[in-house]
């Protein structure tokens, strides 16, 4: 298996070594944060927003990347000039905890251990609330008492909700992106899926495979390839893929196990690009975490209260063609905020383009993300 | 793994020593097409329902199963005084070719091989159509020239369809359920997962699993799992368990491979049940002829063609949540048949259990079928 040694590739951090309290009752020793940051923070340190990243995403938002030499996963949306414009902002994203570009997490040295001993499956369970604490351990070091915005889709919306709620003061602007305030059970269902395709395959190795070198390929490959269709709408496999087949096969050739249909060749290749740059006990740690994910049980069950007394101007934008978060769950996060008085803007953006429309050329939702970010900038007397 | 010999079960069947040519170009040598009848076909032979069925589904449409002891999957729907009611029709239901239920299939000797040589994974691959002309040949070989009615939902929709188009004549009355004329991107998508799962399992050995007495038994729970999740809408899942946890477990405990949400549960049970009962090259066999499956590329692209000067009656059934076939491709095989000037009727039953509702207690689901039988039955002047 061709997966790059990810631990041997350096990634700008902070390392905390008293270690952070988790949800879970376990603590872990010592806390590294690996974080980018592009602009530059003005003199009265106001203009930073934070972006957090979607479960497979990392703190490389506009650059190449170290591992896969790939542009930026969000350039098309911070940058100059562009809707969260690096000209007037300080952008800071940091790998999530329980990640593998460099943040704590199942690939780093086990606490107390022998050199070389990582933590592997024994990776303490983290929540999304854990990741966000990390986040703001970051930011308090950089100095950093309130972030004009935090600005995340998919898994880093749950991030901005839960900034919101947890640290109401230090967010100016919240902007929550085609997510939800809890998983569903049919999220839950798919990222099961995704667990026991890893846990079939031999090469996981009851998950301490990292000790013989070797990657549970196929199975983190089946994980990555039923993920990839959620994130996909119907209309937009059909537009990309329909029914053609690849290369000289004509639909007469019935040959039962070649590559016959396009969007069949596309998921292998969505799987198997993949493997070379994520973690498995990565992928495990981060899907519980998205299932764990209940921000109205961390409140007694309602979820205004989640955000009572808030005085974050908040933004959220859905996708009308989106099937994993759909506009409903993200309405009901709108009706959540209503109830509690809060500043709130809701937008369903229209697309045929699914869950994935946030991380794709959608004038309508950057136009939408620059003109709120702008208000907001006026009302927080951030200079232009 | 405990799977029974499924070869060892003995099934009614008929057996056609002069084969039957494929839609691939091969041949089988031999045809054995299992199946099971209800009811008592009448002296002018014109009582007679065919009854086709799905994916995972089989011949024992409403009695004990042989394999697994359970009820029909069908006993709600046929039975005396039922919707298909054995005391008015003659019922017959015959196992796919392809299937592992006694009709040719993968786990059949293979022609001209030595005693005890299966198909295996060299099983010729198989269409709707070729399913079709093996339930043709037992249709005739029982002497019936025209059936009454021809029923199923999801891919045994897709044989009612297939019926109709290839033999108009020997059918009276059509009722394709919860279906579609082919197999969009989407669905290719899910099934090719599922298929990655069984080739990522190291028991699969290339498929040929049965010489080493082994069943790929991960990777078929696997592809059953994600299978299912399309089978079910969220608002069935959010209903049937939400985000409910098992056992003593409480939402606080953080056990990351525990069995803690009750659908993870669920679907496991779901897999490992499936596994006791189907072979792994079936699954792969008819997986892959519902990706083939495209009526209207039968036709030069023309589904109305499909259908020109037909006299079938037709009473196209959806699920309004259904989302693997969802009602706008039901919607659009109805348009289709309307330009063929066809009697057609199209309902949408308003559900919110999924794909998964042609299976479970839908009274107006019945009713409808209920109804629409007893009209053809006047028209085609059935004694009461």
């Amino acid at each position: 298996m061709d997966q790059p040694d990810l631990a041997a590739v350096t990634h700008q951090h902070v390392a905390f070594d008293d270690g952070m309290a988790l949800d879970c009752g376990m603590a872990l020793g010592r806390l590294v944060v690996a974080y980018r940051t592009y602009g530059t923070l003005n003199a009265s340190r106001s203009n930073a927003v934070l972006v957090c990243h979607a479960l497979t995403g990392d703190q490389y938002v506009a650059e190449t990347h170290p591992v896969t030499g790939k542009g930026g996963w969000w350039d098309m949306v911070v940058g100059p000039g562009l809707p969260v414009d690096t000209d007037r902002y300080f952008v800071i994203c940091a790998n999530v905890l329980g990640g593998c570009m460099g943040s704590t997490g199942p690939r780093s040295p086990r606490d107390g251990a022998a050199p070389g001993v990582l933590w592997g499956t024994d990776f303490p369970p983290v929540t999304i609330r854990d990741m966000v604490r990390a986040q703001k351990r970051l930011i308090d070091h950089l100095g950093i008492a309130r972030l004009f915005a935090v600005i995340g889709g998919s898994m880093g919306g749950m991030q901005v909700l839960e900034w919101a709620a947890s640290y109401p003061e230090s967010v100016f602007a919240a902007v929550p992106v085609a997510t939800a305030a809890y998983h569903s059970a049919q999220n839950i269902a798919f990222n099961e899926v995704g667990r026991q395709s890893l846990f079939a395959d031999p090469d996981w190795r009851g998950g301490r495979y990292w000790e013989s070198g070797s990657v549970p390929a196929r199975g983190l490959a089946v994980a990555r390839m039923v993920a990839h269709i959620t994130y996909l709408s119907e209309q937009a496999l059909t537009r990309k893929f329909g029914r053609r087949v690849r290369g000289g096969a004509a639909a007469g050739d019935l040959a039962l196990f070649g590559d016959m249909f396009e969007v069949e060749s596309y998921l292998r290749h969505q799987g198997s690009t993949f493997v070379r740059r994520f973690d498995a006990n990565s992928y495990l740690t981060i899907t519980r975490a998205t299932d764990y994910f209940d921000l109205a049980a961390e409140h007694d069950g309602n979820l205004s209260a989640a955000f009572a007394g808030t005085r974050t101007r908040f933004c959220i934008i859905s996708f009308s063609s989106d099937w994993l978060y759909p506009t409903a769950e993200s309405r009901a996060v709108a009706r959540a905020l209503n109830r509690a008085a809060a500043n709130v803007s809701f937008v369903e953006i229209a697309s045929d383009k699914g869950h994935d429309a946030f991380l794709l050329d959608e004038p309508d939702f950057h136009r939408t993300l620059a003109g709120f970010l702008a208000g907001c900038a006026e009302h927080a007397g951030l200079p232009e």
